[in-house]
Formats: structure tokens, C-alpha cells, sequence
């Protein structure tokens, strides 16, 4: 790191006198301070999750007036961040969302940013961070909610070098997101059957699963088994080729099934192997109407119209775009 | 990593069936994953500069509008963006700005989220996107320029052990910007008296400082040091005690300066040491007029007025954010 | 890693005077440095490979008149040194030794020093060097020659995700050897039938090993392929059961074998998967005449001779020992 | 990490056949696994700590029967180890030994190995077990101890931003001497009086260091301010100029001082500022007599006497020497 050409300059830098004739040089004689740069590369052939967490967001959720305690607007908003991500990124073979964090698989051979983990996390947090800004007006408007300040998540990165390691990843965090909804569930129905906060908190300690299913079943009539997927199950993101007026499109899908079991992993090959990607287009079924799938159909209509109008200013854009 | 404890539960995981009762158990058979989260530490008692960088910028300002080669407005959204990263870190000791990059100087013992290099960096990276889209509106209404698609940012760390690197680092900030405006001033002023982008390039290669201070003198009658100190300098951010109607409050500051030379630190040598800071508080001057300082005052005057109002709904928000 | 009671003792040890009463305070005053050690793990779940490379070895072989192109003796007390680190270590799955180098592969599962890099490759760099010097004279006093100074190695640890990747990085190191060996051999012959260095080395520039091979058999009569195995392919290291005197005992096994084609994995099943390991016995053929062999068969014979002599003096070296 | 051209050698690598032709196309199909080698490098500009300990020496201690509590030859012994790490290593500037350890500090330019972590920690481990050994004969002939099985040591190294937090770290593994030191000597002191080890260390449990003075004088006459320094501070190394024979010559030279008070930081200025070496020789005095100043003198004899004869053979052997 120092090498002797470098050792020169940084001499240079510290003994010479603090006034410079040539910005150049001035330049030169500071540009020693680049080697402090450790940029650590995360070990290839490991698949690489990074995890999108809100920061303070019991308090986002408050200002905003989240309902409790899903609320399906903000998890869609989620949802369209998430795509926007994997939009970017044509190496993330899955993305899966639950609550307020977001995680993203990178494939084994990704080779983004040369795998250089500061830029990895740094971007992927921004620009999940600055999608959730974009859509919030196509989610919340309807809702008349203004953004009153800006939100911020974290972001972390985490290698796992086998495919059990990464199944056992995803398989955790869909594993919390039941433990979680099923005691929220039942805390916002005790609460909103009168309960206090605390009164509801100390009639749910030391309870299992039967007994907040039975408290659901018998106090609200609801059958826990019947509530909606993505509460249950949390958001699965998938690259898909799918059909649409005929013609194979590339999408964004939205999923919400159990990965814990084999069933999901063998309908859905190409995850674990980018070679297994089947020829048949995905059937989008009911998620036809997901937001996330509505947004990307609106966009590509947009963009066919557009096509002609676009020619040229577009071809402005693209020759100066790096 | 590997404790008897945790090893347990990795064999568990791997040879239990991969079904189950009880989603407690399910959560506790996968939890090992979090083992393979390796949280780097930042060395303690060494200066962290957290770099912020636009991805595709070049990009982003023509689709934009942004005006060649400085767009005021762009660069004053940029400070917006700076001010509130440096409102959330109490620690950060200096921040600096030029063109679409930012850097943010945490002091040797800061110690946010226990100095884990991946939340940091990720987490300013968020937080500065965030407040560049938040503050759009204030900046870009009046010029009627709408945010066509998501902007982002990447970041990283750099430690540096002396204050004299720390220095130098900033000092080659500034000296960058001196390099790359006097060539950007210089070449659009060719472009706009006629010349392709190309015939300016050529006519620029291989000049030297005095050569281009020439050409901007006698062909377009620019003397460059007249140009605006924020377009030559930066802008630097401190947090300082300003008096404000004849009471103290603190603000984060924009300052253009010189901070190659020393006379910079002598004036404000709370960067360096903390215990530094002087009792007297720091003369605005003309700064009152700059984006950064009128927002904060609005700010500050707004919630003076609305205290009152808010007084039931705030406590209600207070006790619920965590 | 700041914690507000270390950096209170942060605070302390820099604010207080120098000079102290008692010696515990002392010593806690300055105990925060501790916190400057960055103990990095590695990463869960791959393989780790400890690769030892010895110092300035081209001028340690000379002083010590090594033969050239191989000296079997030296590459004997480098097994020798290999068995020592495997006798340590019970999760090394394989040792693979050529020329000055040996690479240790621990298991996946590996808990040794809580997979702390630094430890576990200095650990292991210095017990191989202890080693090389400790059996030195076993191998070397019949040849009389005396070490004249100390040798020394140095170490790096790497790690691999996948079996596939694990097995490539020992073919790297086998083929490295065929190639290298190949070159030498030639080299030295030439160099022995005439040749100066500078000459022999343009005599090899360009050719292929077909070259090389032909150069062999028609000017010096050798059959490349007739070569000792030791040199062509380095030394294997295994953990194996052997049947001595009808007793099954564990014995570190050298194996000359190609392992870069399937028949080897086959046969050795337990290297990749611990609970391959077969319950027959392994036999050692003619292998038994090898110094790392006849050491240890030498070793268990006088632990057992000695015993019952050593019975009164062990148990209390027993009790002394940590 | 993964640029183009190494991807497409590990695609190669990946999927073609496992048998080959060449020798040379197998090495390139498996150099692949080399990018895995993560070469993490020090921070420039710091202080860099080596610290070596004994594996297991308290069974070692036993084993080669070492006095207790000091055994003033294996402490010797350690110094000698030290003196050839140091004379290795121009970049360091102090050393610092106590009990079975041994620190260290590299400069803060130093540029060894470019300051990467594996090679310098195994590398110094190594050099310091080998050295060890080399010169056990030395020291332990006199006492008729044969080393029984090879010792070992590991290694880390540890960061320091600034000289203060460098002193720090000496001041405490000092601080430490002292106050294990001064148990040692109190305990087996009472244990040689006929206690048991368990009365002894009831007997110490919650005594001050004031209490232990107080033992050590009224039970046994002993003034514990007495007692060798070598014992009570640890042994440093310098490297200095010394005057011998009317010439001066650099030397490894062992100090036994207290360095935790700023006297001694006045006294050897060049420790921490390499450009305040004095031009005066340092002055030796009674530690002539140290073995290490001895051995090194001897050498220097050896060398002058030997010049010529080994005229002829040195320069062969320097001309092999890479």
C-alpha cells in the first residue's frame, strides 16, 4: 500500500509547505490520503444478502398513521421499493419483505461493484430508501398522508456459502415474520376489545401459538388460517418471464407462499440455479392485480406509446448518459 | 462464533425434518444464520469520513435540466441534504460538499451504532437520500422541475489516524474542485461561444492552471476568482451556536472558505478539539440568506409558534415512538 | 466497542496524571487499548485453508547444501513438520505439502479458536516451524549437516465455499508442482551435463512439456514419468485407522497420489464428508518405511514401553499442566 | 474481484472436463481460486502492535522445569527470540518482553509486506518460535535441559492511531508485569514456606499490592523494591548505536526502566520520532553482561576474525541468494 512512489508523495505532502502555486499539484500532494481506502470485496461463490432494515420506524409508523397492525398500503409501498431494487440489479435472484425490512439474495457469481461491500450496501440502502420516497404519492395520496419527514433504513451485508445456509436465511425470516403477526394479531384485537396496552401485553405472556390461535378463534371469531398471505407469509420477489398480450415480458413477480418447505424451491428452480429457468412464462393468476405488477404493466404501456414521441429526446438522453 | 450452544442448534437445523409444530421452534432452528453476520468495527480513536457519491449523475442532472457546469440550486439541495445528515449525528465534527459528492467527518471517540462499519455507512447513504427528495420540492417548485425517477447515492468509510490526514483528506476535496471547475468554467464557456464538446476538449488538453485563467480572462472576460466562492470552494458545514434574536440556539452553518490553509483550523478549532469550542456566538453575516440557514429558521420559528398547539398531540407521539 | 463505563475508562487514563498509587488501578487505567483489537472470524461454514510458505528458502536450501532439484530428506522433514500440525489439530481433513509450502484444510464445521484468523494462522506457522527445527536432527545428523540459522515460514488463511472450489484449489497446488518439477528436473540435468544456469534456462524458454519431456528421455535417458511420485506429486496428509499389530491406532498417512482427477475423492470419501469415514482399517503398504510412519509407530511403542515408568511422573505432570 | 477475463477462467474451470493435456492449461484452469485470497492491509499511519504468546507454557514452564515464580535463563531466552525478530525487522521501533510474551511496535510508516496482516503476523510468529529454538542450547546446555517436545506461540496485531494510545498499550502489558509479579513472588514464597497452593492463593485472596509487600517483608525479608528488575519491568529492546571498541555499531539493546512515566520517553526520543536519533553513541554500562548484547558481540568477533576466510564462500553464497 505504501509503495515507495506513494511514500514519496506522502513525504512530499507533509513536509512541504502548506502553499501551492498549480492546483495540480496541490492535487498531487494531497491525493496520498486515497490508500487509507480498505475496500473489502466479500468472498465469491458465497451468495450475498443484503438486509434493508427501518430505522425508528415504530415512530414513522405513528406520524403516518399506520393501521395496526398491518398495514397492507405501507407493505405494498415496501413492495414497489423492493422491485425497484431488483430492477437495478439483474443479479439478485430473490427478494423477500416482511414488516419494515427488505432482504435481497445476490447470486453466488454476482459481480456487482466487484463485490466491494461498502458500495454494495450503501447503494442498495439509498436507492431502496429514495423508491420508498418515489411511490409514496401512488400509494398514499388516495389516503390524503403527506410525508412528514424523511425515512431512512440500514442496511447490512451477509454471506452464506451453501444453498442450505440461504434456504435457512430466508426460511428464519418468514419463520419471524408468523411468530410476530400472530402475536400482533392478537394484541390489536384485545386492545381494540378494550384492553390497555399492558393488560392486553400480560394476558399474552407466557402464551404459545394454540393459545393466541384459541384467544382469535373464540374471543374474535377469527380464524387465524384465513388471514391474508401477506401478513402471514411476508412478500417473495421473483425476476419472471411472463406472458402479456401474447408477448414474454420480463417482470418483477410478487409471491406469497411458504418457503420454508421443499414445495416453493421446487416449483421455482432458477433461484438456486440460474440455468434451471424454465421456458414457460410465470401465470400471474390473481397477483395481476398486486400493485407492484400494475405499476410495472402501466410503465411498459407508457413506454410503447411513448416510443415514437421519445425517439429523439430519448437518444439525446442516452449518448450522455455514463 | 462456533459455541457448543450454537453448534446445537446448527446440527438441529440441518438434520430435523423440515417440517414443524411450533413456529417458536421453527424460529430457534433456523436463528444460527445470524452467526454468519460479521459486523466490522471502525478502529476507535481514528477520524471516519463517511463519503457520499450520486450514482449516474451525469444522467440525472441532464435529465433534470441541471444548468452546466454549475446548477446553484442542485448545489444548495445538496447542502439541505448535508445539514440534515449533520442534525441527526451530533458527532459529526465537519461536513464538506462539492459537486454530487458530500463528505461527513464523525470525531475520533464518536460512537455511533457502536462504530459498525455496514449501519453507518448505509445509514448516511439513506438518510442523505431521503433529504435530497424531501427538500425537492423547496428547491425545484420554483424552476417547476418535477423529479422524473429516483435519485441515489453511494457511500463508504475511510479512517484516517492524525489530524494532519484528516486535513490533507479535505484539502484534496477542495483541491479537486478547484481542478475540475476551473477546467468545467473554462470549457462550457467555449461550448456556449460555439465550439463543438469535443473541439473544447481538445483545446483544453495539455493547459496548464494559468493557461485556462487566461482563456476565461481574455476570451470571455471572466476573471475566475471573482466566480462564486461556492462554485470554486464548496461548501463547508459546521455546527455552530448562532444568535438569533438575542438568544443562542444551534445551527449547522454553511461556510465558503479556504480550508487548504491554516488560517481555516484558527478560526475554528472546535473540529480539531471539541473542548475548543468558544463561548462566542458565531456571526452569520451574510450566510442569513443561504437555503440551509432560512430552513432551519423556519423551521425553529414554526415550532416556536406551534408548541403550544401541538402540546396534546406531541406528548401523544412522544409516548408512543420508541 | 465504546461503551460509556470503557470509554469512562478512556477518559480516565487520558485525563489523569501519570504516576499512580496502586498497581491494579494502573492496570485498569489502561486497559482500554484492549478495545483496539479487532478480532476478525471467518466466515461460518467454509472451508479454511492455512497455507505455510517458506522464507527466503532459495537461500536456506544453499547454506544447508539441499540437493537439487528435489532433496528427499528435506522434503521428509517437511512431512514431518505437516504430521506435527495434523497430530495437533483434529479438524485438518487434509495436508497437502510441495516444495517449501503445505497447505492445512480445516473442516467446514472448524471451532478451533473460534475461527480467529489471526490465532489460528499464526498458531499454525508457528507449531510448523517448531516442528521443521525439532526434527531436524532425525533427519539431517546422519547427512551431519548442522543448522546454521533459524528457518522461517510464513502463513495466510483462505477460504472456500464449496467442495468444488476446495478440490480446485488443490489441483491448483498439485499441477503447480507437475509444472515446477517438470521445468527443474530438466533444468538441473542440463546443468549437471555441462550447461551454465543462464544457458539452460534459454535452452527451456518456450517449450511445452513435451519439450521438456523429450529433452529428458533422449539426451539423459530419463522417463519423466518413472520419476519418484513424491516429487512429481507433493505429499497428502490423511487421518487414517491402522491395523498395527492387529490393534487399530490413528495415524496421520502419507499418500503420493494424483488428486486432481475423481478415483482419489472416491477413495478417501471422509475428506469431504466426516461421516464417510469407513470402518475398515486403512492400509499403509509400503508406505509404512516412511519417516512420517516410523515416527509415529516409534512414539506409540515407547509410550507403551514406557507406561507403567512414566506412570508416577505423568500424573503429576498432569495435574501441573493447564 | 471477478473481472471478465478471471470469470471466464473460472467458467472453464467450472465446467469443463476434469482430465487435461497440458500441465500448464490445468495450472491456468485452477488459478481461479486465488481470488479468493482476501489480503486485508493495516490502516497506514499507525502504530502496528505485534504481540506473540506461549501456547500452553505453563505445562511448557513445568515440563523443562522452569523456576518459579521467575526463571530468569527462559526469560533470557525470550530476550534473544526478541533480539532476532528486531534485527530482522528495521522497521521497529521498540520491543517489549514479559513473562511469555513479547510486543512488537512497528512504525507508523512502515511498509513490511505492505502491511498485510497475515503475512506479518505468521511471519513474526514463526521468526520468534525458530529463534526460540536456535538458541536454547545457548541458555539451557549449561542446565543440562533438553527440549522435550517444540513450543509454540501465536500472534495478532493490533492498531494504535496516536502516540499517546501507543504508550497506553506498554504502560498496561507493564502495569500488568507488576501486578502478576508481585503475586507470583508473595505466592510462591508462601507456598516454599510449607503452604499448600490452595492456602497460598486463600491466603492472597483480597489482599492490596500494600498487603503483599507487607508478607513479602515481615514473613520472608524480602524488600520487594529489591527484587531484579528484569522481574518487576519486563525487558525492553532498543535498537542503538553503541560505541565498542572505538567504533560504532548498532545493537539490539535490553533496558529495564520503567516506561510508564515520561522519563523514559525523554530519554529515548527516537522511539516514537524516528529523526530525533542522537548522534551520541548509547552507553552500554552493566548490561554488557546481558546475554543478548554477549551473543551479538560474539557474532561481530566471528564476523571480523572470519572475513577472510570466508571471503570465497560467502560471495558463492551470496551470489545463490535470491
Amino acid at each position: 500500500m505504501l509503495s515507495s512512489c506513494r511514500k514519496a508523495l506522502y513525504t512530499l505532502a507533509k513536509h512541504s509547505a502548506r502553499s501551492f502555486q498549480s492546483s495540480a499539484m496541490a492535487l498531487s500532494r494531497f491525493e496520498y490520503v486515497k490508500q487509507f481506502e480498505q475496500e473489502e470485496k466479500l468472498l465469491p461463490n458465497c451468495w450475498v444478502v443484503v438486509r434493508i432494515d427501518g430505522k425508528g420506524f415504530h415512530r414513522f409508523c405513528n406520524v403516518h398513521t399506520f393501521t395496526k397492525p398491518n398495514d397492507l398500503d405501507a407493505l405494498q409501498l415496501m413492495n414497489l421499493a423492493g422491485m425497484t431494487v431488483m430492477q437495478e440489479f439483474n443479479e439478485i435472484a430473490i427478494g423477500y419483505g416482511q414488516s419494515d425490512e427488505y432482504s435481497f439474495v445476490f447470486r453466488r457469481e454476482a459481480s456487482v461493484y466487484q463485490r466491494r461491500r461498502d458500495k454494495l450496501v450503501s447503494y442498495v440502502a439509498s436507492l431502496f430508501t429514495s423508491a420508498y420516497m418515489f411511490h409514496w404519492k401512488r400509494i398514499f395520496d388516495a389516503r390524503s398522508v403527506t410525508m412528514r419527514y424523511p425515512p431512512s433504513f440500514d442496511a447490512r451485508a451477509v454471506l452464506y456459502p451453501t444453498d442450505e445456509n440461504l434456504r435457512d436465511y430466508l426460511s428464519w425470516r418468514q419463520a419471524d415474520v408468523h411468530v410476530n403477526n400472530l402475536y400482533n394479531t392478537t394484541f390489536w384485537n384485545l386492545v381494540a376489545s378494550g384492553l390497555s396496552n399492558s393488560d392486553a401485553e400480560k394476558r399474552l405472556q407466557g402464551t404459545l401459538a394454540s393459545d393466541k390461535n384459541e384467544i382469535l378463534f373464540s374471543q374474535f371469531g377469527i380464524n387465524y388460517n384465513n388471514e391474508p398471505l401477506i401478513y402471514r407469509k411476508g412478500t417473495i420477489l421473483l425476476p419472471k418471464s411472463v406472458c402479456i398480450a401474447e408477448k414474454k415480458q420480463k417482470l418483477i413477480v410478487p409471491i406469497f407462499d411458504d418457503l420454508i418447505g421443499d414445495a416453493f424451491w421446487v416449483k421455482h428452480p432458477e433461484i438456486l440455479d440460474k440455468k434451471a429457468k424454465s421456458d414457460d412464462a410465470f401465470e400471474l393468476g390473481e397477483d395481476l392485480s398486486q400493485p407492484v405488477v400494475r405499476y410495472q404493466l402501466e410503465v411498459h404501456t407508457l413506454r410503447k406509446a411513448g416510443m415514437k414521441k421519445l425517439e429523439t429526446s430519448m437518444s439525446t438522453l442516452q449518448t450522455d448518459a455514463s
